[in-house]
This record gives C-alpha cells, sequence and structure tokens, in this order.
C-alpha cells in the first residue's frame, strides 16, 4: 500500500476516534450524566475537541493530503476519500484560528444570553451578542468566500452546492402554494368541526410504544438504542452503535414521532458503507440530506395512513386507548392548526416556518434590518407567513437556539430535507408502487440504503438525487405530496 | 507559579482526562451499549490507553517528575504529588514494554480461555495460560524487586508495603478463630432448625429499594448514580461523578447489598479533596483501603441490625413483603452457610475464601504445586478450609475471572479490607458509641470522609490506620466483630 495514504489513514483514524469517544461523552452528558457531573464533562470535551483541532490544523495532515491530492496511482474510491479530506482541511483552513476562537466563544455567550432571554421572555436580552454574531457571520462569510451572495458561504457548511439563488427559486415556489393550502384547510368544514379527542398516554406506554415503532420499522436491535433526553436527537458513535433520544411531551404522539424521526437520521448513519470506517467518507451527505430520511419516516410514514391502517390495533393495545377509532387518531396525528412554533408544527406549516426564518436570515445579512428590530419583524412575518402573532418572544423570536450559537443558514436544511423526501418517495413509488401502502419497509429500507446511505460523502446530495430521482432539488412533488395528503386530511378519505 | 510545576501539571492533567475519558466510555460499554457496538469500543479503549500510556512513559514527564523530586522549595503538599507521582513513572519503567505487552496479551487469551473453560465446566482448558501467566507473574516480580518474598512484589501493585509476612500473620490469626466460629455456628440450633422464607422480591421493587437505600445512606443525589450490569462495580468519571452498578439476582437482597457495598467505594472516590483533582494524589490509597469502605457500608451497615430495625418496615412496603418478620428477614439476610462460592459467602466465611485463594498462589508462586494440579489442590483446599466440596470446577477453582487476567496478590486485599472495616467500626464507635445503634450516616460519612476519604493518595493505607485508628493492619476487631455479631445471628438476640 501507499505509503503516505497509509500515514495519511492513521491520521484520520485518529482524528475519527477522538470524534467518536466525544460522541459517547455528548450523549452521556445529555443522558445519563449525573447534574453536577457538568464541569468535570466540560473540561473532557474540550480536551477533545482540542485534540481533534491539533490534528486538523496539523501541517503533516495537510501536506500528506496536499500530496496524494495529486497522486493519479490512487484507487478511484482512494481519489474520491482523498478530495472529500483535502477540501475539508482546505475549508478549516480558511477561518483563522482567532477568528474561530472569537467566534466559539460568542457562540457560548450567545447561547447563555439567548436561554436568559427566553427564560424572560425578552429578546433585547439577546439582542447585543446576536448582534456581534451577525457581523461575526458576514466575517465568516468572507472568509470562505464562495461565488455570489455572502449567504451562500454560509449555506456551504450544512449543505454544500446550494445557493440564494436556489433556495430563492424553491421558496417562491411553495411559499403561496403552502399558503393557499392552509387556507383552504382552515375554511373546510372537517377543520371548523374538528373537536380534540384529548388522548392521554403515560410515559410507560408511550415508551414501549416508540420502542415496539423501532421494530415494526425494522431497526437492528443490537446495534441500535433509544433513550430520554432534554431534545431529541441522534448520535453515530461506531459503525454498529448509533443511538436516538426522544422526549415525552404534553402531545402523548410526539415521543412517537419523534422516534420514527430520529431513526431515519439513524438508519442512515448505520447504513453508511464501512469501507469508509475511519476516515473522510464516512459520513453524511449534507444536512439536507439527512433531514429527509428523517422526515421520511417520521411523516411519509409515521404520519401516514397506511402505517396506522396496519399498526394502529396493536398501538391502541399497548397504550390503554380503548375506545379510540383509527379516524379519531388519525385526525388528531395529522391535525392541522397554525401556530407561532415550529416544534410544534404540522406537515402543511412546517416549511412555512423555515421560508420565515429564511427571510430574516437574508435580510440580516443583507443589512436591510437591525438586529434591535428582529422581534418586530418576526411578529409581522409570523402574521404574514403563517397568519399568527406569537404571544410572546419565547414563543415566536427566541423559540429557536439556531440563531445563539451563531448558525446562520441551517435552517433551509430542514426544508430542502422535506422536499428531498417527496422526491425520494416519488422516486420509490415508480419501483414499488405498493411500498408504501403495504408497509414494505424492508424494500424502502433497502433502498435508500442502495440509493443514499451505503455512500456516505461519496457524493454531494444534488449528485446522489440525480442519480436516484433524475433531478436535484424540486419542489414540485413537495406541494404534490401535501396537496394529496390533505386530502386525506380534509375529506377523511379513507 | 514554579514553571516546571505548571509544565508537570499541565502532563497529568491530560493524563487524568485520558483516563477519566476512558472511564465514561468503559461505563457506557457495561451499562448501555449496543451489543454490537463492541469492535468500535475495542478500538477507542485501546486509542485511549495508547495515548495516556504514552504520556506515562514519555521522558517529559520523567525529566521533570524527577526534577522536581528534588525541588525543596516546593510546598510540602506538592513535594507529597511529585513524590507519588515520580513513584507511579518509576514503577511504570521497571517494566519493560514489551514485557508489558506480552503480559497484557496473555492476559487477553487467559481470559477468553478462562471462559471457555468456565462455561464448559473443565480447568485444563484454561491451565496452558495460566501457567504462562504465573510464569510471566513470576518475571514481574523480579523486575519489580522488592524487598523479601517476590509475592511481595505483586502485594505492591495492589496494597503498597504489603508483605507475606504480614498477611501470614494476619491470616494465622483470622483462619482457625474463624473455622471455630463456623463450627459453632454450624453446631447451633439456630442453625439446624433455619428455614428458608423463600422470599421473591421483582426486579422494579428491588431497583426501588435500593435507590432508597443511597438515600437513607446520604448518598449524593446529583453527583452519582445507579445502574445495573453484568457484574457489579463503581467508577469515578469526575470529582463530582461516580457511579455504581448492581445486579439482580436470585437472591433478592443481593442487588441492595451490592449497592451499600460499591456506594462505600463511591463514597470514597467522591470524598477526595478536589485540591488533588488531576494529579497524581487523586485516587485512593490501597485496594484494601477502599474495600474497607465498601464492606463496611455492606456488611457493617447493611447487614446490620440497627439499619434493619430503623428501615425493614419502608423496606418491606417498597418490596411487597407483607408477612415477613424483622426477625426471619434479619436471619435470612445473615444466615452463614458455607458453600464453595466467593460471591456468595456470608461474612463469617468471606476472608476463609480469600485465604484459600492465597495459599495456592503462594504455592503457585513458590512452585510447590504444577499449574494441573491447582483444581485438584482447589477441591482439598475447599475442603479443608471451608468445609465444602466444590461441585465443579466452574464454581470451584474457576470461579474468579482474576487469575485469567494475571492478577495475583490481589486477592488478600478483599480480606485487608474486611480487617480494615472493623477497626474503622472500632474508632467511629470510641469517638460515638452510639453512630451505629442510632444510624447516625451523617457522622460515620463525616469520619470517615476526614479521616480517609479526603487524603486521597496522600498517605499508605498503612499510615491513614495508623493516624485514626492507632496502629496498622491487626485482624483482633474483626474476629471479635464477627465473633459479636454472630451471637445476633445463633440467639437471635435482639
Amino acid at each position: 500500500m501507499n505509503e503516505k495514504l497509509k500515514q495519511l489513514n492513521n491520521i484520520q483514524k485518529e482524528l475519527a476516534l477522538y470524534n467518536s469517544i466525544s460522541s459517547v461523552v455528548a450523549w452521556d452528558q445529555e443522558t445519563y450524566m449525573p447534574s453536577e457531573g457538568i464541569s468535570g464533562r466540560f473540561e473532557q470535551m474540550a480536551f477533545l475537541r482540542k485534540k481533534s483541532h491539533e490534528i486538523m490544523i496539523s501541517d503533516d495532515f495537510f501536506q500528506l493530503a496536499e500530496e496524494l491530492s495529486k497522486d493519479s496511482s490512487l484507487s478511484e474510491i482512494d481519489r474520491t476519500m482523498v478530495k472529500r479530506l483535502y477540501e475539508d482541511i482546505l475549508d478549516s483552513k480558511k477561518l483563522p484560528s482567532e477568528f474561530v476562537e472569537k467566534f466559539s466563544k460568542y457562540a457560548s455567550l450567545g447561547c447563555e444570553a439567548w436561554k436568559k432571554a427566553k427564560d424572560e421572555n425578552d429578546f433585547q436580552i439577546f439582542a447585543p451578542k446576536l448582534k456581534v454574531l451577525v457581523d461575526l457571520s458576514r466575517e465568516k462569510a468572507k472568509y470562505v468566500g464562495k461565488p455570489g451572495h455572502p449567504y451562500n458561504s454560509l449555506l456551504h457548511g450544512f449543505e454544500e452546492g446550494m445557493t440564494v439563488d436556489k433556495l430563492n427559486e424553491t421558496f417562491s415556489y411553495i411559499k403561496p402554494r403552502l399558503k393557499k393550502l392552509l387556507d383552504d384547510i382552515l375554511a373546510s368544514d372537517t377543520h371548523k368541526n374538528y373537536v380534540d379527542p384529548n388522548i392521554t398516554i403515560t410515559p410507560e406506554n408511550q415508551k414501549k410504544a416508540y420502542e415496539k415503532l423501532a421494530q415494526w420499522m425494522l431497526m437492528p436491535q443490537n446495534r441500535f438504542r433509544i433513550d430520554t433526553s432534554a431534545h431529541a436527537f441522534t448520535t453515530k458513535i461506531a459503525a454498529d452503535d448509533v443511538r436516538i433520544t426522544t422526549r415525552i411531551e404534553p402531545l402523548p404522539f410526539n415521543s412517537l414521532l419523534k422516534v420514527a424521526h430520529e431513526a431515519g437520521h439513524a438508519r442512515y448513519d448505520l447504513g453508511i458503507s464501512k469501507d469508509f470506517q475511519y476516515n473522510a467518507l464516512e459520513g453524511i451527505s449534507s444536512l439536507g440530506m439527512t433531514e429527509s430520511q428523517s422526515l421520511f419516516y417520521e411523516n411519509i410514514i409515521a404520519r401516514g395512513l397506511p402505517f396506522w391502517k396496519k399498526y394502529f390495533e396493536q398501538y391502541k393495545a399497548l397504550c390503554n386507548l380503548n375506545g379510540v377509532s383509527l379516524e379519531t387518531w388519525f385526525a388528531y396525528l395529522n391535525k392541522i392548526n397554525p401556530g407561532p412554533v415550529r416544534l410544534e408544527s404540522d406537515e402543511v406549516t412546517y416549511s412555512l416556518h423555515i421560508i420565515l426564518r429564511y427571510e430574516i436570515e437574508m435580510e440580516l445579512m443583507n443589512g436591510d434590518i437591525e438586529v434591535e428590530d428582529v422581534a418586530r419583524r418576526w411578529e409581522e412575518k409570523s402574521l404574514e407567513v403563517l397568519g399568527v402573532k406569537p404571544e410572546s418572544d419565547s414563543r415566536g423570536v427566541l423559540q429557536d437556539i439556531h440563531w445563539g450559537w451563531g448558525m446562520f443558514g441551517y435552517f433551509p436544511t430542514y426544508a430542502i430535507g422535506a422536499i428531498y423526501s417527496t422526491q425520494l418517495l416519488d422516486a420509490i413509488q415508480k419501483e414499488n408502487a405498493q411500498a408504501i401502502e403495504t408497509c414494505d419497509y424492508s424494500f424502502i429500507n433497502t433502498w435508500l440504503h442502495e440509493n443514499i446511505h451505503k455512500h456516505g460523502r461519496c457524493f454531494t446530495s444534488e449528485t446522489l438525487m440525480k442519480n436516484c430521482c433524475g433531478e436535484g432539488l424540486n419542489p414540485t412533488m413537495y406541494v404534490n405530496y401535501l396537496e394529496k395528503n390533505i386530502v386525506i386530511y380534509i375529506k377523511f378519505d379513507y
């Protein structure tokens, strides 16, 4: 074997091990760590981050990657791997260390200020830190230096190749159509006559049900586990060890939907080819792509009628839902009810929430509004886009932590995921028209594995989509899917 | 601050962080890791071990420690710390790297062979590997080179300063007295008329009870947690994060006693002065000393009559033990019933199990018996010391994994712990005669904290004992304690 490649792979493996060890430690922090363990945990996490950062910026690593990126004797897959890695290193080198440190410091301060502001329901507590983070993000965009709009450079970190032009085109297609759909729903008799069935399920039964759901979806039992934490998440610890969490909430089906959602992420992580273990190809192609997997399992499967036709009787028994009909349950689960909060939203309003955030981020980046005006602007936009005004800053402009972390350009990936998921559905149905109707998860899982998961980071999301769906991001299918699904909801057309 | 000391402390902190991160990862492996995560976990653990080993054997570290060990300008506590560290490094340098590697390889093979042998109930499967490990241990003793009997060098790694002479003196005092005590018990009417009450407690109720026990013993809720695993253990993850595990067994009180036991270890780990965080003083003084803590809470407290007088009614309610009297429960918990298995033994026979192992280890080290004869010798000794012949190799010579790891010189620390625990009891009662009777755990915990826990590795166990009990290891109190306790057991003298 090429000696330099061997050296590079050894360094990559160290890097991957530091990261995978960090994942164990971070998972533990969110699930089982005794609360006072936090100061010791900060030390451990900072140490692991420092170690992996040292590798990432080391001259040896860069020189090896650079040399090997010009080595045409490598196998095709090694060339792909080296290219990915070299780009990663170049990306990380674009940001000066002092800038990264400064950003990280203000992200901590931003998070803290955001929490305080949310607790006290006062956006102005957060505003000064947000202002710095907006300025730093503009600076970051300059360092990254992608062509076109500066926001393209922010998108790059989350969704390689995505651009403002493409997003504007996509969102301007979606926005009026979803608003029209929402208006139709709100005007429908079904909606007007809806009576809340007031269902409760004990936490123990919710747990039984979501553990069962993982089995129904054919999640591999010995490579996967589910725990509870304050916020649902997925983490990959090793090729055969991926973990998700959910949380018990007032709405009794949310813990289940979150498990379906995170299981979609987990399936992606578990499906990456083991040939890529401990190297730069062992990862997801983009945030939008992994979100397409989670939303596929959450919305298309676990909110879908075929799933409930097949499993409702078992679910009902598990959860003690005597007397609740399939119709009542399905309407309860899919109720369209525009509110101010993204995480409480339904399939129709979800992307409208994202568009709201995207439009405000663009205004901020462009300097069209001042940070001080964001709360006011949020209220205006919420009314315009969703038809509701948030009752408080906490449930409006302060509902999401992302800006506290200085993460601009992240939100659009949620909508991209929703769109991709429906394009994938279409492609799957072209190959097997009955896959969804018959709950053939074996077929669906295998299809997604072959077309998406196993490729890791070999391709961009755009390329993956072109390869399996014939085209990149296209919102037509998404709007069609929602329109079709809503017919079921409005007419109870089983 | 002394620049070299600062450098040394930075390296020590890296070492401590690698070790504490290993603890998180190892804890996870024993508690929640999906089974197929094991191969990824081996990579992570090997990597962390390699990294901490690299620090331990680095020239920089050694040179700094050596220079500072001669620096008389250091504060007293820094001098103590540097001395400890320098000794640790010197100890680790005594064993050549190739030898450590070889030992570690055969320890893996030994464990594997032990497991297979135990599963198939055939000592001879284990014998060839055991032979190598005995030879390697003799070699190890030479490298360590403590004065006197080679076994002193093996003891050194577990119980600093302990010697064969001291152990022989101690065990020859204990052995005839415990055997006499056992004979008296077996001849007593109480023992002969004992009827097994056949109590069962559901795993859920056992869990409720042991969680409650931790509260009764004033374990700090936010710095400590209890999980279940295949074998009970304690692990320190950070100064404010110590975790224990227990396991649910056929005998319904074992999960509780294990929690009491591990909570004793945990209290020690949690009590070490935070001044020693991330340096060589942050640890236990010896294995015998930490075992004295676990046995104190397991035997003296949780098997004791005062505890049950106070808590039996609550325990009974938690565990649904309607109709069971305190007398029945107490006799059930303290039944003396010599059997072949150490982990199923009672307070009276426990140290006899240790003496059996010690005597065989000495015969092996001295070359008085061959490894091939160990199974036969075990049966003879078991009959002589405990009065019972094991019904199989699995429940006899193969019951403990320690020899599979190549750990000779470890077993005596269990008996040392049992002896120390009663010396500590005596010292506590001299200061507060009612502490045990009144279940004054606040007093007891504080006393042990002040006299043992907080000192970390500042002193040897011998010194700690002399400081708080006026003398080092002395088995008189231990035998007295057992004789006195057995009066309670035999006569039901409440």
